[in-house]
């Protein structure tokens, strides 16, 4: 399934445009690989999660010029002719290798590698980086957040404060397949069928007369469903108010799920508001809470003892505020059967075809991972990098996001504790191969 | 023009959705008026630019419930009969006060006030704070690398980075309010008709034998209008290469526009380039940077005495990298014709209808403005919001963005001086009406 609708090939850097006209009149058609990896980790993270691979493939399948497309670039008045020409019979028609959604892997690892006609494989430069980036930096936040909560529920509530439109919904997307239970956005939950969740705004406690007469209301209406925002006016006269509706709702047969924090300290409320319930013989009525929750807030709270069941994660997850872009890059390695690579300082780049070898440790954990080349051959280790495309066509359909976030949960198991801590300062070990290595040296810096 | 699709009316949180099924079981239909603002400023900021209008207009007067949106609430088992009969005739009826795009604003100043029916103006909240959050930032961040770059050409280059495809189209259309003069994205080119601006990679360059194959190729195929990248081996001799192929160019009748610097020390290696292209009689070639650019690196450059005609501003202009995101909110302020706010910690909001009143001093510049009630009078004061929507219509056609561009950078000539710098602490001046004042006073908080 489409999770967004695939931009086209004008959703490019004009100069992917104007180095294909370059490449096209000096007929330059050599075949070309590009690898896309992340050069650095931001500030204390020390692992990356593999997403947005499904709409990389619907995108590349499906790319070709429209007419409008045309008559645009046409207009621009840089083009010849014939370039022009050879765009309206332009496909994607080369090879991909990609890790699978939902891989944990490291900086300088490749999570992606482009064969493809130089024209073509450098077209789709743009769209590449910006459709995989935003999906592992999220992936990779929520994974975090989901290591702070210690099997406690997280509930996306990003939409309002996401950069735009598709990226509420590739917070949606990808929070889930690193373990969220559920998101707000309703769009997401019709599109990508994820479980969705909301209670109420301080709006509709205020459009009642009292806080109690907007419980009751809401309780009337969603008898086995309701979630009382309690913070309105006074977080523990919210929580006396809610027993009150609680146990007027169970002599109807209903039963209150719980009651949302949203402001104050909550670690302390939450300790306050639990007693308040049990006291009251309510100990099922569960506490979620909201307000600038990210890795580091959960982790303060649980640390203080907070009572809290489910967490709404909402802005910091949604525009990963910590870390919000990657240094994620895309660069030709090989060209004309010779390994190339890049030497602008500290843009140094690794050359050939390459694979990403993970060696497991005796208990099972990921010990260490090596980066090789692509056809090398190595005892004991798991090959992260598939084939995934073949002359443009994909070679599997894309496996379902329930699949995904049960091979993220298994794979995130697997990853030793101590690079999962938020302020690790050890690498993972990352090493290249002999054959690897040896490519670097020979002397391709021309 | 619609720049980006209308994403419908589920791209909401669902509690927007339950809430509404709340309101509609228990008849409450009244009008309430809802107010959106930026309740503080990010690190260093002090002053945002109205933006997002236009995406904001389009979604409102089109915003209706598809069959398919019918299909899926259905399916979630959460809204009685009734109210999914209703919500298929949904439509949006309220009246919209916004401030035009391109306005100058601070922080608690209303930027957008929405009076409707209070089921149509709470569904609509998650919509309006996405569509108009990211472009204000964006728009904001902008403006703030204009006044650093002291009238010298910016383009942005950060579609590679953005977090999906619209914020991509939104940077596009929100750096040049703010005064940029092109974009590397074709897409926004196309839709936006805005000035499209492109050079070349380094897998360019390594796809030739060496630089002054590469160079010479371009050249060939963009006579008049190559500019050069030449650090992918050694930035001096890549200008040294530049000055030969320009030579040549000059021979057949063409021209070269100018050559990129994308790593290294970009004060000192842009003050040895321009000595080598002016000891060469090539004094009318330019000089591009790019690499990391934003407002703080483009004033350190420049006090560095760099001689760089335009920067490409990328990957920290396209996520607002020091400030991802801002504290918007959307509260309700009246109801059933009366005030209301709401007081929960740090939280506190104004009631009431509002107006923002602009006073400027004898020079024409802005002295303060006032936060006051809809329909206060206050001699010579201008008005900055505007009804834009009746009854759910647009009042008038939505100004080109030409027209918007030009009114932001009057508007910008007009904020005092030392507001625009990067580290200025005083807030500016913004006080209430005494009205306004008198309202907050009068026994609220039921």
């Amino acid at each position: 399934m489409t999770q967004t609708q695939s931009p086209g090939p004008l959703f490019t850097d004009l100069y992917e445009l104007t180095m294909g006209a370059g490449y096209y009149e000096h007929k330059v058609f050599s075949e070309a690989t590009f690898s896309l990896f992340i050069r650095n980790y931001p500030l204390g993270r020390r692992y990356f999660v593999a997403a947005g691979l499904e709409d990389v493939l619907n995108g590349l399948s499906d790319l070709h010029f429209s007419e409008s497309d045309i008559a645009y670039l046409k207009s621009t008045g840089l083009f010849s002719e014939a370039f022009i020409e050879y765009l309206k019979g332009f496909r994607f028609s080369g090879n991909v290798y990609a890790m699978p959604e939902g891989t944990i892997f490291f900086a300088n690892e490749p999570v992606l590698e482009v064969t493809a006609p130089i024209i073509e494989a450098q077209l789709i430069e743009t769209f590449l980086l910006n459709t995989v980036g935003f999906p592992i930096l999220v992936a990779s936040k929520a994974a975090r957040c989901i290591h702070a909560a210690k099997n406690r529920q997280l509930v996306d509530f990003s939409l309002r404060r996401t950069q735009g439109v598709d990226p509420g919904m590739k917070v949606a997307r990808n929070s889930y397949i690193a373990g969220f239970s559920a998101t707000s956005n309703v769009l997401a939950g019709k599109r990508l069928r994820i479980p969705i969740s909301g209670t109420m705004a301080h709006s509709f406690v205020m459009a009642f007369d009292d806080e109690v007469s907007a419980f009751l209301a809401y309780s009337k209406t969603f008898p086995m469903n309701s979630v009382f925002l309690i913070d309105t006016y006074d977080t523990l006269k919210g929580a006396r108010n809610a027993v009150k509706v609680a146990k007027e709702m169970e002599k109807k047969g209903a039963s209150l799920v719980g009651v949302r924090l949203d402001s104050g300290d909550m670690a302390d409320l939450s300790i306050k508001v639990r007693k308040i319930f049990d006291d009251a013989g309510l100990p099922h009525i569960k506490i979620f809470a909201s307000s600038g929750f990210d890795e580091y807030k959960i982790t303060d709270v649980i640390s203080k003892g907070a009572k809290i069941d489910s967490f709404g994660v909402g802005t910091k997850l949604g525009v990963s505020a910590d870390a919000p872009y990657l240094d994620i890059v895309y660069k030709m390695v090989r060209f004309k059967d010779n390994d190339v690579r890049k030497l602008s300082p500290d843009k140094a780049t690794l050359a050939g075809k390459k694979q990403v070898f993970r060696k497991y440790d005796a208990k099972g954990q990921f010990q260490e991972d090596i980066i090789g080349i692509r056809e090398e051959h190595m005892d004991y280790a798991i090959l992260l990098l598939e084939k995934v495309m073949e002359y443009g066509k994909c070679l599997r359909p894309h496996p379902p996001l329930e699949i995904i976030r049960t091979q993220f949960s298994e794979n995130f198991e697997l990853l030793p504790e101590t690079y999962k801590s938020l302020d690790h300062q050890q690498p993972y070990p990352v090493s290249l191969s002999k054959r690897l290595s040896d490519i670097q040296e020979m002397g391709l810096d021309r």
